[in-house]
């Protein structure tokens, strides 16, 4: 009882292709201090925040600043048939940055530069390792944000790579509408360019998109253009809270459907809140709540905000609280943002399983509460957030992670979600990624037939299967 | 100097494969009537709207009534290694539908129905013969509409294949944000699913986006997903006529830095305004004029109307003239879309060689005045409007298809203008395709490594090369 049980649900397959001495010596010898074979920075580079935990780290780490360097590295890489896998922050939730072929870990952190502003064009250009924070701080004088917002401070390559969102996806779109041209490093590193700064083109195959999403399976993006949006003139946000998560979940889609071009709308249910206040001393009303915000003009805002009041008492809503001032939304999305530490430091020691369903907003109902009253039935203590404008909503199912049953019983419940997810037309994964988690939902979803034109695309483009081999699907 | 010169320069590259009497048989007994090989079936299937003349229609044309129909289709023709050319109206401005390499026509004009209207998700599935006129008339009743229009009445099969856009991208994008899913045969005549109705999804690679602007070289799009939205509540149309193109230039350019979600916004210059109102008698004022349409709540739209106006007067335009009701609206956007036919008709005779360069908007004025120099020094007879708003406009160079003289001057106005896009950080192509007019400059445009990744996927997912091949980029 006492020895953990040997947990085999969340063990990826591992087979370590090995990694020659002299590819680590010739990467010596073209990085010198670059390179780093030290354990704690290999242990570092071999974990994200996955439920994962028995991968052995790579088994060196470039430290790449520029795409020479980034070329570099592949194509040394692709001498040795290692594996290569790029790395921004560390923040994937699915086990995109996990070695379980071995290889090398390509860090693009000091790859840090902002490149251009054009805010006449509401276009940047920045490298993978600038953060989505670090850009807003970059523009913001300029009456510029980049509003796409996956909780973490990620790299916005990195953002990229998953295809992120966030809670202001619901009004300004996701990292697929947000990138506009791409630098990447192919499989044989070679430097190519896709797309350009122009808002729309008809040119040829829609590669940035395509590379947009790839998981790093594809290339490695080493220059981002993006756009950028001006600061809305009038800024409103507010909390307003709901006896049950059905009222919520229903002020929600008769906002959307009624097309109010609503910012961001976010549920925080009862339990989490709990945690949130508990972590972040915020001292919010602890019931099911709609965080919800409003940009425009300053009559654009007072009018949609008065269409979802009403909307929202009809639905039982109370006490609409305003956040007005920059700090009192600050705080409010800060505590958002850190629901999913929040969540963990409830449980010492707990990893989170995190789901990630994705349905079309008539459906949000029905996926949502059933879904509710079977993790509740299971015992598992769990959080409940959601962007809830798109549809798209997580339960992190906390689990000790030495209980195989936990474990088991919280991966039921996911495979259960995303099955009621799929059949009411939804997705398994609205902004997380496939990774090595959801590896086995994405062929329920799309179909043996998709992925085998996946793979042929992999197999084309990656032919000795360089590039975070073991991802998505299975070759 | 009476015989006409023989014109080189859009003589596409013709190499016809054969097309062996076993594969017209197996049609025939596959598909009867609905096979044809009837000499004016053929050669209505072998032209569009591009200024290419001299290419022998295809071989036979099958008239699919089902997916099962394409996917047969393929299948027989790939045993033969005969192309396959997907058509939907045949309204392709580049080459497109013309089979420089023989093969088969793939009508899917049949393929009409609309399969779903999920009003509350804001979506609709369709089969891809049908029209953006079609689908827009069977669904406002519910209060929904389909915004992209690329002038013609296109089929949304063929709008996907060429990522179309139109007059209210500037608000509502392009196809290439409007697709949500597709169902697609692929070159060996299998069906796949790509995408989801979920409004964001993580879930692999993006095959939607990849087929979205593959001109039916990758695969045979069968069936969409698409995103419709509520008719606004508020519209309002307007005319301003401005003293030069750069003061309209500029009213634009002020206008979307502004951020104002203005749904439209064309310019039309005076001389072509002149073949619009000879065409259809619309009796508008004979300057340079833009055409602008507001949405939103009524209060909204007042707000965007009364910035744009004020913007518009700094830059001396005159004469605002506003279109509120829908009648009038229909006459004003009917006359911007019979601008083409308008232009072509003021020459009896004359084929229009169409520009399509986007660029940044704050390179806009730019790109466009010095070509529109360029274009008067020449002496071609031309029209000339645009999707300002995006940053894309067109010149139509409206050329007697027999003078090598007239083609090369108009070939060498257009090359000079996509240089100058490309300089500027812009595309060939922001909405007509690449298909055989604009292959050098898609190669100038995104290098030859860029091409090679285009290439090699090609290759993978059509090994025989039979789907609308040679068409984007040689192989």
């Amino acid at each position: 009882m006492n020895a953990p049980s040997t947990p085999t649900h969340l063990l990826p397959e591992v087979h370590q292709r090995p990694v020659p001495p002299a590819l680590i010596e010739a990467l010596r010898a073209r990085f010198g201090a670059q390179l780093s074979t030290a354990q704690a920075v290999r242990e570092q580079h071999g974990r994200d925040e996955s439920p994962f935990t028995n991968v052995p780290p790579p088994a060196a780490v470039v430290f790449a600043e520029s795409t020479a360097d980034v070329a570099d590295t592949v194509r040394l890489a692709a001498q040795h048939e290692v594996p290569v896998i790029p790395f921004g922050v560390g923040s994937s939730l699915e086990g995109h940055l996990l070695a379980v072929q071995g290889g090398i870990s390509l860090d693009v952190s000091r790859m840090n530069r902002v490149l251009a502003v054009n805010g006449e064009d509401l276009t940047v250009t920045v490298q993978p390792g600038v953060t989505r924070k670090q850009l807003n701080e970059a523009i913001k004088d300029l009456g510029l944000f980049f509003p796409i917002d996956p909780g973490a401070d990620a790299s916005l390559g990195g953002m990229a790579a998953t295809r992120a969102s966030g809670t202001n996806a619901v009004r300004y779109g996701t990292m697929r509408e947000n990138v506009l041209a791409l630098e990447v490093v192919t499989a044989s590193g070679e430097v190519i360019r896709t797309g350009t700064r122009a808002k729309k083109s008809s040119a040829g195959y829609d590669l940035t998109r395509l590379f947009v999403g790839s998981e790093g399976t594809l290339g490695v993006i080493t220059e981002l253009s993006l756009r950028v949006y001006p600061l809305p003139e009038g800024i409103s946000a507010a909390i307003c809270s709901f006896p049950t998560i059905a009222d919520a979940v229903q002020t929600t889609i008769e906002t959307i459907q009624l097309g109010v071009p609503i910012a961001r709308c976010e549920l925080i249910d009862a339990n989490t809140v709990k945690m949130v206040n508990a972590h972040s001393k915020l001292g919010l009303r602890e019931a099911h709540l709609l965080l919800m915000e409003f940009h425009g003009s300053p009559s654009s805002v007072k009018e949609q905000a008065e269409t979802v009041q009403a909307i929202a008492h009809e639905n039982h809503g109370q006490d609409f609280e305003w956040a007005s001032t920059p700090e009192e939304r600050t705080r409010l999305w800060t505590a958002r943002h850190n629901a999913y530490f929040a969540a963990v430091q409830s449980r010492p020691g707990c990893r989170a399983i995190s789901t990630d369903t994705c349905v079309p907003i008539s459906r949000l109902a029905d996926c949502l509460l059933d879904s509710v009253a079977e993790a509740d039935a299971s015992g598992i203590p769990y959080f409940l957030v959601g962007h809830v404008g798109d549809g798209n909503f997580h339960f992190g199912y906390l689990i000790d992670p030495n209980s195989a049953e936990e474990r088991a019983q919280a991966e039921a419940l996911n495979h259960q979600l995303v099955r009621r997810a799929l059949t009411l037309g939804g997705t398994c994964t609205g902004e997380h990624g496939v990774g090595l988690h959801k590896m086995d939902f994405l062929v329920e979803e799309a179909g043996a037939g998709t992925i085998e034109v996946m793979r042929t695309i992999k197999r084309a483009l990656d032919p000795k299967n360089i590039l975070n081999p073991g991802k998505i699907f299975q070759l």
